[in-house]
């Protein structure tokens, strides 16, 4: 981990160079106590570096329906928002895992909520954000959605060998959360087949980030449905947008592994 | 079980009234003798209606590519084309099962093979062909696939909300089977949210279809995903495509038993 600015408060975020933001102190102090089961699932709960904290975390791909029996989706399993759903539950965090169609269990002592489309997945999270301290969008959100979803499965015209889909912008999901009036300290993740550092510098700009972790997916073995992953982290050295961006490379693990080393990377 | 004239061959079926013309005679006298394990599976293996003959079935959604990361699919689950499998095998057929991205274990003593688009379980099928006594169509393959698809992933257009995204037909799997030289005899699946008799009257008659397998996945805990499944059989009284349809209705059932119970009504 690298040394972080512990008095900073997560609404007034304002690192020195090259740390992080984050603030162990919960954003909201009326955080009930863990029940038993809670407890029972980690020995950090209580003394954990994110004992008393409220992670929401979203995971897996989106569906925008086409119809009723066809839609767009992705290749997101879902595998790296579960490990830190975890990483972050075995830490002693609160987590509330929201999850789009994805075919895993859900991990012990963790909320989740299911969801299908990025505008479910939208509404669950602000549902979560007023008491949110760390939000990890984790999930393949998809950029657009059909502009007209068909009532009845759609058939093909005889005659015709083509077929035009028109699809519209679907909200930013990250990019609400780091707007919202009292942001949580936020990590966004990159998914891209080439050019890595510089589109996940750009979305960390642009989206306002505290931290993106930047994954090759066109790496075989690694990302996608896989089980290992590898990722580079970037951060900017201060709070302005024109500051040195910082980069951690995390070499191949598994993801649980690579999960714990995200959190880590990030606490003091 | 309906009675079926036993005396056509398949490749020459001219059924009577209300019939369905299979025979039992093996395609293809070539089979290979059916090893331990595939002997094991079944008891019916030797004594089976299907025993040595070739069941070809397609199983699941297809997916297609629109990029690296994002596809189009749909809803099939493969479970109804994994149960018909089994049932066949159980009858004492070779079964080989074309199986589009499913999670789904491979039913003991089947020949599995693993595709992704509509054009990947074409070729699977042709492949397959030429000694297939049964083509049992049960894939929902895509109709239409992307005219291009892009070689890196799809960046949004800073300033634009919107995307057209231009598809083209796929090939129709089933119609190229009905239409090959040594057709065998093939059973069509009709999955609609509505006027579910007029479209698989219209597509058996169209695709040449021995039998259709008509599903109204609008139905609630049925069809796509569920466990269970009802349908409604249609098929020809004779070979004319003006001959009266023939109807039977299949009440809800685990689709295990339905499964079964697709496979008794054509056999004798």
């Amino acid at each position: 981990a690298i040394v972080a600015t512990l008095e900073e408060t997560l609404s007034g975020k304002a690192p020195s160079s090259g740390a992080l933001p984050l603030d162990v102190t919960p954003k909201h102090d009326d955080c009930a106590p863990a029940p038993d089961a809670f407890m029972a699932a980690s020995n950090e709960a209580d003394t954990g570096a994110l004992a008393g904290r409220h992670v929401v975390i979203t995971a897996g791909p989106t569906r925008e329906a086409i119809d009723p029996v066809r839609y767009l989706s992705n290749h997101s399993s879902g595998k790296m928002g579960f490990a830190l759903a975890e990483a972050a539950r075995t830490l002693g965090a609160r987590v509330t895992l929201i999850a789009g169609p994805v075919s895993l269990p859900t991990p012990e002592g963790i909320t989740r909520v299911d969801v299908i489309s990025a505008m479910d997945m939208l509404a669950a999270v602000n549902a979560a954000l007023s008491t949110c301290d760390i939000f990890i969008g984790c999930a393949a959100v998809a950029d657009y959605r059909l502009l007209d979803v068909a009532e009845h499965k759609l058939k093909k015209v005889p005659g015709t060998t083509s077929l035009t889909l028109n699809l519209t912008e679907n909200p930013d999901i990250i990019a609400t959360v780091t707007a919202s009036e009292h942001a949580p300290f936020t990590i966004g993740f990159a998914a891209e087949t080439r050019e890595l550092a510089r589109h996940a510098h750009d979305k960390l700009v642009r989206k306002r980030l505290d931290l993106i972790v930047a994954n090759d997916v066109a790496a075989p073995g690694l990302g996608f449905g896989a089980d290992d992953n590898a990722a580079v982290l970037y951060h900017l050295a201060a709070s302005g947008p024109d500051d040195p961006v910082m980069s951690h490379t995390l070499s191949p693990r598994p993801k649980q592994d690579l999960a714990r080393a995200i959190l880590d990377y990030m606490l003091p």
